[in-house]
């Protein structure tokens, strides 16, 4: 159950509310976040919910019955939009590409990537400075040194940047040189990072797990938003399964369900979605038929001379078809 | 290895390639199909081909390192396009929408579906006769009295049937009437029905096993090409997954794979590949996008009311708009 | 709903019943097997089950809420134990050993695997004459002649046979050649074949399909029961799953879960469920210990120069000492 | 390509060393361990080795084509015993089990369980304090005040620790009270932490990943050791399949597999690997057959009451006959 409170919300009015929610052996959580002050009611008994819903200093109150609360829609039925500022929003009727390379090697890897960008009218940046890898003795990346460099030159071109945390202690240090926070598939499940995300006021980009449900990704965004910050994405990346044709599974299928289940923008990551370059494009397009609210994908000039995962990454003048077929194509999915 | 013959090879000629491919220690297997004469050599020797290629009555000779070999691209350059008659082509430049619902029913119900179709300028109509059903007390299927009323009425609107055929024993009885005949998921390595079915000259719809592999369907399909019959179908419809959320999940990488590998059409099946009705032409939109030659899909007056599998199939307004959409789509992924 | 009947029930009293049944909208499957006679009543109404069970020439009555309802243990709390005939037995109480080649290859070969088993106490050899295979190039056994001649050498041991049948046409022919049917992983649910095979009084051993489910297994050998064979084995084989150490991930669980949800016996395939012959004995002792009722394994003289699967496959001393290890398992998983 | 170093080798010796691995293009990764000290050469190049392994300071040097190389058993062929103190030793000839709780829970809770694992010879309990958990609103643990009561109380009984870790921030107030650090599914690929548990001289059980591959949790126990943490233990869990039945699918083969390809001892986890209470006896059995050597069970003395996932737990009457199989199988396997 979730209860929506007023903002200015009297100490009073509010212990009153826990005190029923007491009484009916309900667990209350409080929640406050950029945009709202709420109390997530856990417990099985059946109840009026009028009852605690004419309480004074209550705004709305639902009753959600899925494991997740906040991010479902059958609490918000309008979808959500995170705005980055400068006219960039993410969200249904804000569909926005994101390019960039796997890692950020290098100042000119850096100014190349901006140009390709700016002169394909992107506004977000992706790449990895710390990079989750199977091996210890891989390359790691370039750390916080490199993002404060990515940052300098990107502010430069008016292009904002996502690039991945690992571990709650980065978070501080990246802050102030990133403009979406993004949590790769390993760390889907880890929670006190998840917790830690939430009490910052900045967007986050949650990718789904490597064998990740539908289900357990929207809990994990449950805990950003119950921590406290409501900018969340989600990212469709390509699950594990049999098939040995290609990297990954991108299940398309996630699109449309994740864009019935939750008020969050969707995005989708054909890059891992498939995993073989010369099908990237196909895939990607697929996604934006299916109604991804954005698609991340991996760019670089070189892609046979990239630091990592080159096998997934489309040169310049791929990505400029991919580009321009998406952008066709998300115009006839509005229209249509 | 693929050894294309002359039409009219000697026989003497056609003996002293087989004694050559004996004395590298090749085994060879003759093809003969609706179109071609084939040798398929299959051994581990390496050796230069043009001592076999420059044998009297050849036309043509590949190697072909794939484990299917006719089906494969390296061996066959070109889409192959297989042609239903009355202008109805299946493969790339000719998109086809096949729809009717799971099981026929009753005669109303083929009239209904028929005028549907019919409205919508679809060509093709699915549903089933012989249903493979988990259960052994589940409705099986109006069977050949069935089909015969069915073909009777498909010819009145001049629309082509596909229907399911389960085992070799139905091959013959089911030939008069209809266009193409479907392998379902259980039956894709069914290897004898599929040894029958390459003894036919009439098209088949090959459909991916519920966990199969790309390189099994393939496989599948060379049993088929291999006892002579070319005209052949693949179609995506969804694999198994640990994912609860759907009923399948529809394997989007398959199609751009499938493309590349193989020079036969890629049908998409985008109702058993979610298994979700509202979520179908989603689905079905982003098939297409990826480059599917053509979608076969489950329609129904009242899907509420229809004997099977119901939860995933469309209303005909449902279908109206999904036909447009995808043409539309199509369209757009042509021209692109 | 089961209705076991009384033998000799009289024609109007099961037509009494059916009305009964008919009267609340069940649909009535009558079921006559070797050794009952049954009514498999299906529908949704719920009623006083007395108010059949009280009818003439009814035995028993029981409600069975499982999709599959003659296999299941909520009908038959006992275990069935399959007699081969010759003291053979199959089912709990009853452990034996299938063992032999996968694929029949030529008398001699017959003839040293016989002298293995018999060393070896074993009565049962497995062996393939029908092969299905991935490739139609490949060596597809030696058919019912082989079948025919390691029959002949088989008796002179004593010693039953067991042989995968793979399709309707094939089972009159081989029936006076074998003791047990075996139907592979890729017709799990070739669901005509299942028909046949539960129209003959002789045993069958299903195996789980490719990625089955442990319902699906069930279903399929409520097929064969339903049609009138009560001799049906599960086997567990492995499933395909994401992992590429092995071949394929034998399921474990899959024979306590077996084992509580029907009263059949349960086979393990060590051999095809890890498909490494180096781990091949760990993995039989473990489901032994599991509670498997009996084992399936692929034995040669040579397995390097075995036509098919050697890569699984023991040699003779490897496959004693696993013997022996079973067997001894057996015994403390019995007495503990 | 593992370089083991002589203890006290000199500083001009070991830049020599480093200098001939930089000629010929290989990276030098130094590991230094509680008992030895290595250089990882990754690189390219094919070289021979005795040009390297003739410089002065180096005692052994091996080439490791795994991806991980310290953990691997092509480096050490020999087990790898991890010896906790007070008798207790994990690793091949030494089969111990751990048991307790999923979570702790209260005083009283603690003490039953330790008289419970007393009187059967258990010297290791396990139990959460920080709980992984899927919504932010369950039970996350009594944290750390928890686990010193928990210590507190296991010293009495002489009966060491095993316990979750879930971040870096934890590890250090941790350590004083427990024995064994666990990382669980969800972290298996949480490198900073692993990066973090290579730092310590304290046993770490690395459990693998939902859906992990045995390569990605060799290679995480490699990010441990690597970092200077020889004493490491892997777990089998179960994985995540398409199954419905029961809740993971132990993984059996990856027993006798990871026994292969690495010297770290490996336990298995019956409780998680079929998470079906009635049948976690007989999985637990089949693992110890297959090779495990060690055991980790949740128990408690009101499963229906545990805190949370009750529905695996064995109560105190069916784990003390668990144990005893277990003991009487581990005996049977070691003399087989």
């Amino acid at each position: 159950m979730i209860i929506q409170l007023e903002k200015g919300i009297q100490q009073q009015d509010l212990q009153k509310l826990r005190d029923s929610l007491n009484g009916i052996d309900y667990k209350s959580n409080e929640v406050q976040t950029q945009f709202q002050h709420y109390i997530i009611g856990v417990g099985k008994k059946e109840f009026d919910i009028r009852s605690i819903g004419t309480l004074p200093g209550i705004k709305d109150i639902h009753r959600v019955s899925d494991a997740y609360k906040l991010v479902s829609r059958k609490w918000r039925v309008e979808d959500s939009v995170i705005d980055l500022g400068d006219g960039v929003k993410l969200g249904t009727g804000h569909f926005e590409i994101m390019a960039g390379p796997c890692s950020i090697e290098s100042d000119e890897q850096i100014e190349t990537t901006l140009q390709h960008l700016q002169k394909n009218n992107i506004r977000i940046m992706r790449g990895g400075v710390y990079k989750p890898r199977s091996s210890p003795y891989s390359f790691r990346g370039l750390g916080l040194e490199g993002l404060v460099r990515w940052h300098e030159a990107a502010k430069r071109y008016g292009i904002k940047i996502i690039t991945e945390v690992m571990m709650t202690e980065q978070i501080e240090d990246m802050l102030p040189y990133v403009d979406i926070l993004q949590v790769g598939a390993r760390n889907s499940q880890n929670f006190n990072l998840l917790d830690a995300l939430g009490k910052i006021d900045k967007p986050v980009l949650l990718k789904r797990g490597i064998s990740g449900t539908i289900d357990e990704l929207l809990q994990a965004a449950e805990y950003i938003f119950s921590n406290g910050n409501e900018k969340i994405m989600l990212c469709e990346r390509g699950i594990r399964s049999y098939e040995k044709a290609y990297r990954n599974t991108m299940d398309i299928n996630a699109i449309p369900i994740l864009k019935e289940k939750t008020h969050l923008p969707v995005i989708a990551d054909p890059s891992h979605g498939i995993g073989v370059r010369r099908h990237v494009s196909k895939v990607a397009l697929a996604t934006v038929a299916a109604g991804a609210d954005g698609v991340i994908m991996e760019v670089h000039a070189q892609p046979e001379k990239a630091f990592s995962d080159g096998q997934q990454t489309l040169n310049f003048s791929e990505a400029n078809k991919a580009y321009e077929d998406m952008r066709k194509m998300r115009e006839i999915v509005n229209g249509g």
